[in-house]
């Protein structure tokens, strides 16, 4: 009686967010985010599970990470195998075999990035499937009933994101579509809600656009802040744009939004961008960097990225990290890694992505560790000091966004 | 001090097989086989790791699926990356972070089969790389000095296959060259072994030749037998022969093998094909069968194949076995394992591979129990009924040997 009660309990909490501690000397801060599926410490970086998996790894694999936010792509989901499917299997958590949280994007960015060809009205974006050249329409309703489908813990509004460079006109026209969306996606999930209230509930965030304008990311702010949703992400950055830029928009996009709401920069970044974000008070990110770049045999390390084909590692028996708790530096060599992509094992990628996302994870943690002892700043400057790399502070950055789709 | 003593006692454990059961109906038996590294129950399928991994598995996931003993390839590790490197990580076993046993073959199949230019004399064979050309001589003492680096538990001496079909003749002169070079092989072996005595205990593998001449295969058997090996290997099968041929080989190649040595043989196969050798006295098998099919979406289970792709099992949300411990079936469902294959998503690959291979080693299990309860053949019947099977009485047989020569 008691097991179904704590049950029942845990299937209907609703999503909640508070804040640990904030950091004395800087806007960091640590959150926990309550969501149906579990805890989630923040600041966090969520592994990106394009279509149903992050690439390489199993579900076990993420859990011995220990990730407990993980993100999947509309887009992809919606196209293959579809979100009726998933809906079937009983939604995403289930058919992935993911018992921890989950967000899942709009879908707007892909349609906008694979599709050379879209058509974009006030009722929504018209797009061809990168797949099949099948004609699709997302309405910001449709969005929203393709997410209620997956299931995920944390849903994200239909945006149009202003590319980097553009005039101010045309961000303008994006901002002002962005905000008849957004209210339009709230409407459609709260009428979701009330249709089917023993369903777990889901979060709904919205997203602050505005390119790099600072009058058109605080009217994307407050316009986003005045429909009340659970989170705000900043979307629209590490499109090209100077890091200064980045930085400054991060700024003000977050000066408009409340303290007590969760806010998530989307498909940042490098262990650099990150920490300069956490700094400004972000709590959550997503980026295919470390799993990409794992694939393609560079791994982040706390010295910076290691070439790990690179000849000096033939005969180098010591672990990728000799600091790091992961699987891979636990069981293996730099000298066996080496031998593994050198002849195309596929055994590589996964031993790689996993030290690769569990630096990532191990990142925040410290993070973390580092704002509850109000010494983030200590510690940023260490790191920083040990950390090699190749970006430089006013260089464009273009991070990879949070889609994984090449197929390596 | 009792641990450092329980240490040297298992580093210097001689390799040991003894027959626990034989089964009152036919040849079939259970044995025990001990080396430096574990214990390895008989019969047994070894996983073929070609390139010091068995293909999208790491040897976490070998232990989980109850390996105990794997297959290393000789000239693959020879090439890549080269038996000096891993003898200087400290052998094989520590190179590839794997605790149980390994068997090396000898690399004479491989030099023949991924080389049409070798010039094979008295003294060995001369070879092209199949990376880059380059020319290398294999001496039965230079096998035997790569596999003394490598470190494997078991270990092969050079043989010359007589491809199927082939004349008397040429059988003949195979034999001839394959009796010389293992006297050569054991010969080096001893030397090795005196020469390092704080080094494990290797046991050396004598493979009986013949083709599909009983004559040849019973002068083969009876020559190697009395140099003595720890082992006998049936060679030369599964190459296209009718399985009548094969069954026949392998009963008159057996006859000639005292009873309690171990008998493997060599890139056998399909689960009818192991189950018959099972029952003809075999203790040990190798194949990349499990391996190879998983990774083109070809699964092993108890009723047959299972072609996973298949849009029949789009939606299908059970395991690809119910009955199956494998983690994959205890995780996933068909409708998701088809959905990642049909994506292109790589841990496709080692979800099926995981199943497979359990399925393999349940086998193996399975036939033991029976084998222990004197109903093998009561056993072999049920499991045959239920299984469906492409291939008929016979049909002629390709394994698909024992190297895992694809990248895929």
């Amino acid at each position: 009686m008691s097991h179904l009660l704590v049950f029942l309990d845990i299937k209907l909490a609703d999503f909640e967010f508070r804040i640990i501690k904030k950091d004395r000397n800087c806007e960091a801060r640590v959150g926990l985010i309550k969501t149906p599926h579990g805890e989630v410490n923040t600041p966090v970086f969520m592994p990106v599970g394009t279509q149903a998996t992050v690439k390489t790894l199993s579900s076990e694999d993420l859990k011995e990470i220990g990730a407990e936010l993980i993100l999947g792509n509309t887009y992809h989901l919606y196209l293959r195998p579809g979100h009726q499917l998933i809906e079937k299997a009983g939604g995403l958590h289930k058919f992935m075999s993911w018992e921890n949280s989950i967000l899942t994007d709009s879908g707007g960015f892909q349609v906008f990035s694979l599709n050379s060809l879209t058509k974009t009205t006030e009722e929504g974006v018209r797009f061809q499937s990168h797949l099949d050249g099948s004609y699709h329409l997302f309405t910001p309703e449709k969005v929203i009933q393709i997410q209620h489908a997956l299931g995920a813990d944390i849903v994200m509004t239909l945006d149009e994101p202003a590319v980097y460079p553009c005039s101010f006109e045309q961000a303008k026209r994006a901002n002002d579509l962005t905000n008849l969306w957004a209210e339009r996606c709230k409407t459609e999930f709260e009428k979701l809600v009330s249709e089917k209230p023993n369903k777990h509930k889901q979060a709904l965030f919205g997203i602050i656009q505005g390119s790099a304008y600072p009058d058109l990311r605080k009217e994307s702010a407050k316009y986003l802040v005045n429909l009340d949703f659970s989170g705000y992400a900043v979307g629209g950055l590490s499109l090209g744009e100077p890091k200064v830029t980045t930085n400054e928009m991060v700024e003000i996009s977050l000066s408009y939004v409340p303290q007590d709401k969760p806010r998530y920069l989307m498909g940042v970044g490098t262990p650099e961008d990150i920490i300069d974000s956490v700094f400004r008070g972000v709590d959550m990110f997503d980026c295919v960097l470390p799993t990409r770049n794992a694939r393609n045999g560079s791994l982040f390390t706390r010295f910076g990225k290691m070439i790990i084909k690179n000849s000096e590692y033939a005969s180098d028996f010591s672990p990728v990290d000799s600091e790091c708790g992961c699987s891979t530096c636990r069981n293996y060599t730099r000298a066996y890694l080496r031998h593994l992509f050198h002849t195309g094992e596929i055994t590589a990628l996964r031993l790689a992505t996993i030290h690769s996302l569990y630096f990532y994870t191990d990142l925040m943690r410290k993070m973390r560790e580092a704002i509850l002892s109000d010494n983030f700043l200590e510690w940023r400057q260490k790191f920083l000091s040990e950390y090699c790399t190749e970006e430089k502070g006013t260089e464009k950055v273009i991070s990879g966004g949070n889609v994984e789709d090449d197929q390596s």
